[in-house]
């Protein structure tokens, strides 16, 4: 595995790699790596023949009052764990590697980011699309991997693609659950014994509504029954749960194809967010 | 050569040429290509494997009122000069295959669009970035061909391709010029004799601003000297004219290494747009 800082010498494995008509495969992070961005590494490396993760903690998705500084490093673990699931070249840049100079042109997420956990981060998913594009165009990968926990972010990249026809393949990986349904998540750990034990709520109620709008086509009340089944299984308080059109993150119409129902819930002090996607004719 | 009007089919045509490894040149165009337009596709002839010319009118970098209906079009015309110039793909799309969904994203310019011809066309240049971008993303060139004349939209897309890491190479391509110096213009047909005497004016302001600033360092003086020329050799009136860093479009510092000397002038009703570029060491 190699570990590469600057442009000049990821753009010389690319250019090797595109020489060999060899297919890349691009997982995206900010690093401190957990087991979701390894489950998405060896997603690459099974459909890939380079793998290319980047891990950069890229300033402009984060508002003047969140934590850039303070958000955890540590480049010596995760090139070690890279290595483990059989990364090809971790892409480690520096912020003025990125970011060099400042014409000034941005791309503006739309609707889409003021919505859901949007709504309180002003900004944030157009720091995403700008450094996720620069990825893109260093890289070139064949495919790009996200995890679906954070739909969102992926709804918004996956437009990006679409309506700027980058010659890339998103592939999604599904969220890892644990036994009882509960998304796997670091904060998980904050949650006390009884708050463990109604966390998994948030998933059953996404499927309740799910199934209940597959049955009905109702959304409004498929949002009442999750809601109720959250308030009468948890002590915690929903932050939002909504069911939208994906990718583009609108209200439901006819022409739904897919749905997006997702949820925040603080249980305790402990925010957990979840999601599932699903095709609309699939159940009808 | 082919002309091809969906995106599937020059996909194909893209896909085919990277597996044979070949260098692609994209020159984009609006259509009724006159002679600058052609010398964009010699140019591009002559350096790469592959030669795309995409022709289409793109609606979003119009104004509401401004003349996206009435622009011109000649499509069989534009095939017939395009082959003559040895192009080997026309892409030709429709508005529906170019934009059939809108998930509301958008590349902004920022400060760069707000000046010059920009200060008159709120929006047009962020047009001009969507469907270059999206152009780019679906030709994959190796290398993309602009016309000096439209500076500023040359700059523009220079700091795009720049600060989102395109993998293209930009090719700017001399203004042409008459023997008197005027840059050629379809729009030198309506100036009447004795305008046609005084256009020259322009460049020769240009030339003197760019040695002006070459001997003193000094942009405000430069521009003095420009207009009195322009002044005294024309009756037109002067729209702009400016030194500024090239590409970022800002002000002249000591770190300046490109200057652009860009001007719009009526020379009665006719607005000629002129301009150079000129490294400051090349004279120092």
């Amino acid at each position: 595995m190699k570990v590469v800082t600057t442009i000049e010498a990821l753009t010389t494995e690319i250019q090797t790699a595109k020489q060999k008509q060899q297919t890349i495969g691009l997982v995206p992070t900010m690093g401190y790596l957990h087991e979701g961005h390894l489950t998405l590494a060896q997603a690459a490396r099974a459909e890939n023949d380079v793998v290319v993760m980047s891990i950069f903690v890229n300033p402009t998705q984060f508002g003047p009052h969140e934590d850039f500084a303070s958000y955890p490093r540590d480049l010596p673990r995760d090139t070690a764990l890279a290595e483990s699931v059989g990364v090809d070249i971790v892409f480690a840049p520096s912020v003025e590697e990125m970011y060099p100079q400042d014409g000034g042109i941005r791309i503006a997420a739309g609707k889409q980011a003021t919505i859901l956990c949007g709504a309180s981060r002003p900004g944030h998913f157009d720091g995403v699309l700008q450094v996720v594009a620069k990825l893109f165009h260093l890289t070139q990968p064949t495919r790009a991997y996200f995890g679906q926990k954070d739909a969102q972010q992926v709804a918004i990249i996956a437009t990006m693609v679409r309506d700027f026809n980058f010659p890339i393949e998103m592939r999604v990986i599904p969220i890892v659950r644990e036994e009882d349904g509960l998304a796997k998540s670091s904060r998980n750990v904050y949650l006390s014994e009884s708050e463990r034990q109604e966390a998994p709520a948030i998933y059953e109620a996404l499927q309740l509504a799910r199934d209940h709008f597959l049955a009905t086509g109702d959304a409004a009340s498929a949002l009442i029954e999750a809601k109720s089944h959250i308030q009468a299984r948890t002590q915690g308080s929903i932050d939002y749960i909504e069911l939208l059109a994906y990718p583009d993150l609108t209200p439901i119409t006819a022409a739904t194809e897919q749905v997006l129902v997702a949820a925040a819930v603080y249980i305790g002090k402990t925010r957990l967010i979840d999601n599932c996607i699903f095709t609309v004719k699939e159940g009808l």
